[in-house]
């Protein structure tokens, strides 16, 4: 059965890496169709806006949507709710992708390259489960108003109800029956009573649905220290928008190898996800050819996993990166000489 | 010329640390007359609530307060409003202590402990100043609302005004110029418009009064990453009350040694400043005689520094901490067995 794959290359080294990985789906020859769309910068300087009605169409019909990366200096001229950033927001609440998960993996042959102890890293597997259309990124009221005399006031609303707490803290359940059965939510509960609903409403749910899972609770403040005092004590990290975007990004960087890691966000079962690598558009390198692809295509790999029926070819494309890895394929993000297109060879030779 | 200094030594190990603090003061006979006051879930107990009108008109009308820790399980049923914590956050408001000066240090006996390689954390020396009284902590609307039909929504506003947001920056830059001049600021101007007002404003503050401040502004996502990856690039750094909250404990873990760090929160110029360790009340060593009261020593110095107008005794108190560890001095947590109030002796020796 064919199956459609919606390509949002974007800005800086998007159009780079996600190029790689339309290389690895021709050469996995399984019927999986691909297209191509503008987004982000590249969809402000052709149409105006970073994201048009008729791209988010595209993407919530088609079965996957495989992200590059968005932003750049050149617009950051631009009207607030104008940005690249503006457009990827509206991609993830247009696709309503309430559940982004982020592995933090430590690749054996790359356990050095973090700026941790090797026996702290060595083997890391951490799993992030980060709401991802709710919170502070959305809630209103917001904008900054004219107070009069110079001054002026910023305001932003975090705000979840039990619904969009529990539809995401299932997710984190669900898939740690594949895992160590452990899950860990982080919040602010001791000062924010929307941080007081959040630990309320997962522990409800683990008791109602979930017994076998070891659910734990820790201030988000100490999840931050906790990563770098043992990060392995982790398995399973459940939280929201806000704390994922920072205590995830922590943990990437604890791999020492932040151009290999992928993303997934995914909705309601049988709506298409959204797959991005973690890093962002890295101006400074764009267009010179020597980005890593490698975390574009292990997203590719979650979209395979995840929305695209096929499980086994996840893990192959996962398997012949590994390989690449051992075999001592390196960019320069990884202190290689490889270019991004020798990389893509290296995988695609290993697939 | 007499000075006072209100001794809130709170819960948990709190009061064993401070006693030792109290000795300091005692020992270094300048003239500083100390008194104490119930605080926390000490307050809780005995008047009901955690911190009474009294003992803040004491806070207000002492020179400085020394705190030791809040909070433990045993208060963990008490209403949202009364909880341990919140007495600590009607105490910074109470007091008007808009900056906190966190610093995270390695002090050089202790590089090995840190999780990080010992060359990226030895020397390093960074500056935290969080804003403590406004934000998300703060902000209304907030609270929990029932829907019906068994859904809530949680929700918490982060706002802040021109004014809170520039006496705030002041201070960060009043302080580079002690130091290397450089300062970071680090928000999420690119999801949320109060992180954008927020950057804009300490840019104005920057180019108006403190030209030769070196300013930058980092995602506070990024600075997360940049913490792990080279925490040595940076001096000081300026952030807002949450991700004060979150980054200043990441990288107060990179240093290794958590149970050596104080905090100073300091207000307008002729108001006290409260001083606390930034570990917290660690209800599974309490009352063993085995914490570590550096934290609490070191608080006191910046207490002598910023509140007590004697820098001179500041240096002497932090030497003579540094003297002690370099000399092998160690409590468990840092590996040694000597007790609470031994390495108060230890730190006597060498006032
Ligand atoms: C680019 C930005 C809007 C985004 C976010 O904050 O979510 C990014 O940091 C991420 O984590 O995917
Ligand atoms: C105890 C808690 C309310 C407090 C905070 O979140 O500010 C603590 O984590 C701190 O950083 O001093």
């Amino acid at each position: 059965m064919t199956k459609t794959l919606l390509l949002l290359s974007g800005d800086g080294i998007g159009p780079e890496v996600t190029a790689q990985s339309e290389r690895i789906v021709a050469a996995l020859d399984a019927g999986i169709v691909t297209s191509t769309a503008r987004f982000g910068g590249a969809g402000i300087d052709a149409d105006g806006v970073p994201l048009t009605d008729a791209v988010l169409a595209e993407a919530k019909a088609a079965d996957a949507v495989l992200m590059g990366a968005v932003g750049g200096p050149q617009w950051s001229g631009q009207p607030y709710d104008k940005r690249p950033e503006a457009g990827l927001l509206a991609l993830r609440a247009g696709m309503n992708v309430y559940a982004n998960l982020r592995p933090a993996r430590c690749f054996a042959s790359l356990a050095d390259a973090s700026s941790l102890k090797r026996e702290l890293v060595e083997g890391l597997d951490i799993l992030f489960v980060r709401e991802l259309t709710g919170g502070v990124y959305f809630g209103n009221p917001r904008g900054i108003e004219d107070l009069g005399g110079g001054e002026r006031r910023g305001v932003n609303t975090h705000s979840y109800t039990s619904g969009e707490i529990r539809r995401v803290a299932r997710v984190a359940f669900e898939l740690a029956a594949g895992r160590s059965g452990r899950v860990c939510s982080a919040e602010k509960s001791n000062v924010m009573e929307a941080g007081l609903l959040w630990r309320e409403e997962v522990q409800a749910l683990r008791d109602a649905e979930y017994p076998h899972v070891e659910l734990s609770h820790m201030l988000a403040d100490n999840t931050a220290m906790q990563l770098v005092k043992y990060p392995k004590q982790f398995d399973i990290i459940l939280t929201d928008n806000l704390f994922g975007d920072i205590l995830s990004d922590e943990a990437a960087m604890l791999t020492g190898s932040l151009g290999l890691l992928p993303s997934a966000a995914i909705g309601e079962a049988g709506t298409p996800g959204l797959y991005e690598p973690i890093h962002g558009s890295a101006p400074d390198i764009a267009g010179q050819g020597v980005a890593n692809p490698c975390a574009s295509i292990l997203s590719l790999a979650m979209a395979l996993r995840y929305s695209l029926g096929r499980p086994d070819l996840a893990t192959r494309v996962e398997a012949a990166v590994e390989a690449a890895l051992d075999a001592g394929a390196r960019t320069r993000d990884l202190g290689g000489t490889l270019g991004t297109a020798d990389m893509g060879d290296a995988i695609l030779a290993r697939l």
